[in-house]
């Protein structure tokens, strides 16, 4: 009696659940995936005691032999019994994985939600339901906790991610068993929990328990963490929004960010971190980011689509295609990179001759400090022409060389921290170039787009 | 020769801690709180070496005998030692902590604290340093966390806390025993050790080396949290001042909330409860508050010194003294409260048989509800006085009793609810009163401020 009020109350606080966090309602078409499992077949029959339409979906692994099999005909089985549609399928997840270079683990998340996603389109179901459960969050939380983490790590497992709705996080495992047993369901080993990974399964059974010999409301005092960090999450991302407007300021393709009402800001480190995540730098970039503010202009900081720039008083934030046409950031001193002009390769050698090939830069490797940027020239530019002493404007260069403008408007130049090291094709930098103190050389060349070397 | 450049390395992360905390300068006098522990005995060590002007203060609680003494004996050899001044007070902490009901360890520190303060007046100093440090740093945020808390829980052990300085915060347990080692500096078992609680150290102990087989890095991990939810903090509470900007109307004395506003305020709860928070208000009220947003007006909550009152479109925080003069919550059925006009006593009997005595008024228990307020009465007021059907405005009720201005003015009622329960010295609220039915009598005795019972 006490065990079916309890049971009840699982199926009124699921309902609850679903209409609080606006997962979906009486007219959506849900798939859920079931492995069979404890958790995935009392998602089942909540949703069909709710009266939900809803098929299940199940992915036959191939990992365990004969016991994938008896888990695909336990779950064939019960559909039948719930009388809803069935879809399986079979992966060849081991081999996935040996040829995607992935683990197992994520080889399995990849081949399952990518089929899911095509179940749903096929046979036009609304969302995607799985059965992580206030357990499941609990470690989620926790295991991100000791690994490092900021405020978004401990907002935990969210209700509703993309197409997938998880109804269950509001129940703890130990409440879904008690609802299986009252229910007298069936139920397989999870697969499920053998992918899962060791350390999950190590702060499910060693380290919580250990805890709750001191705290024995941790279940309950971390939910409430959760739920808190959620709030404090919004309250967070509110304040780092409002302070993008203060701070970025829009001109054209280039964001433009005030050094000395940055450097006013409190929580600085944090909030520029926000501010530069967006245009694809990291956390572990941060630190180069923070001394641009006090270099001299012309410093920069590269990311795969964007580069920082100090420019006085401002950052200025730029997308790469916008900085240099399709400029090229080299990071490592060997290797080929494509460009809008051909490719260049660099490698490392310790004996060279200078020729006369001009598609070919032969520079002290000692000198040359990475990334390195390829762009086409822009007015303004200058250098130190090889076998010069002064420095010479590139538009001067040009005239002296007797280029025509079609011929100027092609050139490139490959740029380390705002000083030419090359102008590709024509002539390096008398700063860079071999000396008899040169102990290793960086060998640069250039084929053109047409493939032939330019000369 | 390594170990000496950690030492060495120790001194300069010491000075940089303080000065990019701006903890104190060369200019400042400190007194160093020293037990004769590792930390402490460091902490002088490092404070001497960088050249600070300070003294050394010791607390000797007498809990140990022998031993206390022998750490008081230790600590003034230490003094002299590096020739700064000591200052040592012996505390009855015992007899303190069963006078105060305190427990030891919370006595020690009040009576530590306070006696600090006092050694800062009289001998001039302007701070007082602790040698708390990394470790005690984490264990104090794991252990919050496992407590349940908000994310200023895990900010952890502030630099800077009022008068108190903890320049150690950066260093961690082993690199102040390799620093003690170096130097041959000798210490005693730190007797605040045994004060500090079975929990800290069984998560120092236990669970920390746990999760450490999980995750090695888990210390500079969870450091690494720390100076991030200290900037998350720091971003979250200006969204809370610029929310509270947004939402509190100040009007004269009192505060309007307007409900429409707040219930479209993402992250709605935590942000109530930050709003009512500086009015007294509790974490666990926040549903009663919540429930007020929808209920009907002139329901309200109590805090000891507010009062928030649901008033159509609004909710109004006001201070009690001005709600009604110098009003008095009654927060449970039994015990005596002081008021401007005497004292009342709350008792609970089971026989009571109703007399003459307008100073005592016995009422059904069971239909009490808590908190009571009891207020001076005010215009509007009305109720069902004993004996008759209907209701009566309080003013048409001092008219049929013939009382005088100066009478009036003195009169006060005990309020459940916006429901007035006792006209106090006049006349009971017949809703309230005595039955057949009832089990449980709630006797409500008044002493004016002479002493002498009025009727």
């Amino acid at each position: 009696m006490q065990e079916n009020k309890a049971s009840r109350n699982l199926n009124d606080r699921f309902t609850a659940f679903i209409s609080r966090h606006h997962l979906f309602t009486q007219k959506h078409r849900l798939l859920v995936a079931v492995s069979g499992g404890v958790d995935s077949v009392v998602l089942c029959h909540l949703c069909k005691e709710a009266g939900f339409d809803f098929g299940i979906a199940h992915c036959n692994f191939t990992l365990r032999g004969e016991d994938s099999n008896r888990d695909e005909a336990f779950v064939r089985e019960w559909s039948k019994q719930l009388n809803v549609p069935f879809h399986v399928v079979k992966f060849a997840t081991q081999q996935y994985s040996e040829e995607q270079k992935l683990s197992t683990q994520v080889a399995a998340r990849n081949l399952r939600y990518q089929w899911f996603e095509q179940v749903c389109v096929e046979h036009e179901y609304d969302f995607i339901l799985t059965a992580h459960h206030a357990d499941d969050n609990i470690e989620t939380v926790l295991m991100n906790f000791f690994r490092g983490t900021g405020i978004n790590g401990l907002t935990g497992i969210q209700p509703v991610h993309q197409q997938v709705r998880r109804p269950l996080l509001f129940a703890k495992r130990h409440e879904l068993e008690s609802y299986l047993k009252w229910h007298g369901l069936s139920f397989v080993q999870d697969e499920s929990n053998l992918h899962d990974d060791y350390t999950r399964n190590y702060f499910r059974n060693t380290v919580l328990p250990l805890v709750a010999k001191t705290y024995p409301e941790v279940q309950d005092n971390l939910l409430d963490n959760i739920g808190r960090f959620n709030d404090v999450a919004i309250l967070y991302r509110q304040e780092i929004k409002r302070l993008s407007k203060k701070l970025l300021i829009t001109r054209g393709e280039q964001i433009h960010l005030p050094v000395l009402l940055l450097q006013k800001t409190p929580a600085m480190k944090t909030v520029l971190l926000e501010l530069i995540k967006p245009y694809g730098f990291k956390a572990t970039q941060l630190n180069e980011v923070i001394q641009l503010l006090g270099s001299e202009s012309g410093r920069y900081t590269l990311a795969p689509s964007h580069r920082i720039l100090k420019d006085r008083k401002h950052l200025i934030i730029s997308p790469l295609e916008n900085v240099a046409d399709t400029a090229v950031v080299i990071e490592k001193g060997t290797g080929t990179w494509e460009f809008a002009k051909g490719a260049i390769t660099l490698t490392k050698t310790s004996v060279a001759t200078p020729g006369k090939e001009v598609h070919v830069a032969l520079l002290d490797e000692a000198l040359i400090q990475y990334p390195l940027l390829l762009r086409p020239w822009r007015a303004g530019d200058y250098f130190y022409p090889l076998g010069m002493k002064g420095k010479k404007k590139l538009a001067k260069f040009f005239v002296d060389q007797k280029l025509s403008l079609a011929d100027k408007e092609k050139v490139w130049v490959l740029e380390m921290n705002r000083k030419i090291v090359w102008v590709v094709g024509y002539r390096i930098d008398d700063r860079f170039k071999m000396t008899d103190k040169t102990k290793s050389v960086l060998k640069i060349e250039w084929r053109s787009q047409s493939k032939k070397p330019m000369d």
